[in-house]
């Protein structure tokens, strides 16, 4: 089927209680595709400086990635860095330099605008809708977003999300978007704004679905060491929406499936710095601790 | 198999958002049998004051418990009264009237002595130790305690933790008695300890299972509406430790299920203030709602 991820390729600064990485390669487009390439083509839709080193471009072209609309762009390439503190729930942002993403218009080849799963991963809602615009007639498209765009473009993310199917957020972002008080009402409420399902990310305590009908929970997959918690939420996805393009079905079984590997590539992407451990991985991996999950999780 | 269960029976002065009860029957014990009943037999080994109501008495003794070791001392009985704010996950203890639970000593019979399934439910770990001693040779002794007593009479708790099967605890209590920094480590960790399984409750995260090996983990039922969520994790304990009873076997399939039921029974206790909800149910009611929560956790 074939999966188109619109979002961010960057350079990230990470601290955490384990050490510290600089200018590694990170970003939500990078870290989605590290666990969606395991299913499916998957073809990114981002832009970079001329800072961007060639080895990381070298790195997601030897994973098979389409590159076709990875654009290299006059500047510097998004940088974030963060920190992590305790027990690694919550990014510290120390500094976001937008760079190239401050004029990032995403341009896509015709032939990418015939794929029918599309994910907007988390940048300007208005970028978000743009790219949404340019794509034919997609199946199923899902939508991340952020407290930023929540608190700063809330209308424009309002309107983009009676133009999706599937929205994801966290747990803090669902209940603030919603304005309610837990997430079961959060959910129902997101879901009467548009789209027809809401997966609600709660990191350590796993994930909440919801389809207009019926909930569904999975925990998360149980860590003991977590070395970088950055990504997890887009390796998240990746495994998830990769895993629903390969199917070319939405049901409750290859949601349940899809969740369940979603669950299990995040857990790989936490045992270390940016996209390291997700770039060794083999699909027999992920195949091995899914096998686990599911005694670890079903009864 | 039948079940024994050392506790509180209580009178609680509950204020949640959804409103105020007064001197309403409550406590570890009372919680515990009323989701234990629907599957094996219940003595309950708890004291009262004089100035405890005659219909609570009726209340227990017309759900078949087993109330020769509930005595009725010359006294207070234990009042406990508490407030929800929020996001009802922590109760803030307003007062705390020992009463007559001060100068407790569990006193059984001798057939009581002979019961199999043996639940500690959180009081005095020297008290727990003193009826534990009493009980003749049981098969699975799970243990329940509370950060107080991890604070006051840490010695105490470490020492019995030697001689019990199961020992469960809330998230706080896990890290706290621990010491680790996150709940895989510490369910780890307190398996070390001495007992051989250890259940975390993580009230709405649900919960998490270590039997030395392997790790089990389970959502909460979905919940829209928390009218109370007092004695929800004894009610939690009950189904559990009652259906295992019911078995009369503890291995990964009983486990599992009586996870489940637990969990499910929990859900009705917070669907009113105090005990009102589960002396409604009927075993139909628990049924229903596991096979819906089979869908809702399962892949």
């Amino acid at each position: 089927m074939g999966v188109l991820v619109l979002g961010t390729v960057a350079l990230d600064t990470v601290k955490t209680p384990k050490g510290i990485r600089r200018d590694i390669i990170g970003g939500s487009a990078a870290h989605f595709s590290m666990s969606a390439r395991f299913f499916t083509k998957v073809s990114i839709v981002a832009c970079v400086g001329e800072d961007f080193p060639q080895k990381n471009i070298n790195l997601l072209k030897s994973k098979g990635l389409d590159l076709d609309s990875l654009s290299v762009q006059k500047g510097k390439t998004f940088h974030w860095q963060g920190e992590y503190k305790g027990d690694l729930n919550t990014a510290i942002t120390l500094k976001t330099e937008l760079g190239v993403l401050s004029s990032f218009k995403p341009n896509i080849l015709k032939k990418q605008r015939e794929i029918k799963y599309v994910f907007l991963a988390n940048v300007d809602p208005d970028i978000q809708q743009s790219l949404l615009k340019n794509m034919h007639s997609p199946e199923i498209v899902a939508l991340d977003s952020m407290n930023y765009w929540i608190d700063t473009k809330r209308k424009s993310l309002i309107r983009l999300l009676k133009d999706v199917d599937i929205y994801l957020a966290n747990d803090k972002e669902a209940i603030s978007l919603s304005q309610e008080s837990n997430l079961i009402k959060a959910a129902k409420s997101l879901c009467r704004m548009g789209p027809s399902m809401v997966l609600i990310k709660k990191g350590e305590h796993g994930s909440l679905f919801y389809d207009g009908k019926y909930f569904f929970a999975l925990p998360a997959y149980p860590a003991e060491e977590v070395i970088d918690p950055t990504g997890a939420g887009d390796t998240f996805a990746g495994g998830f929406m990769g895993y629903l393009a390969k199917c070319g079905k939405v049901n409750a079984l290859t949601i349940k499936n899809a969740l369940a590997y979603g669950t299990v590539a995040a857990s790989f992407n936490i045992e270390g710095f940016g996209l390291e451990a997700p770039a060794r991985l083999k699909i027999s991996d992920l195949n091995n601790r899914f096998s686990k999950f599911k005694k670890y999780a079903s009864f």
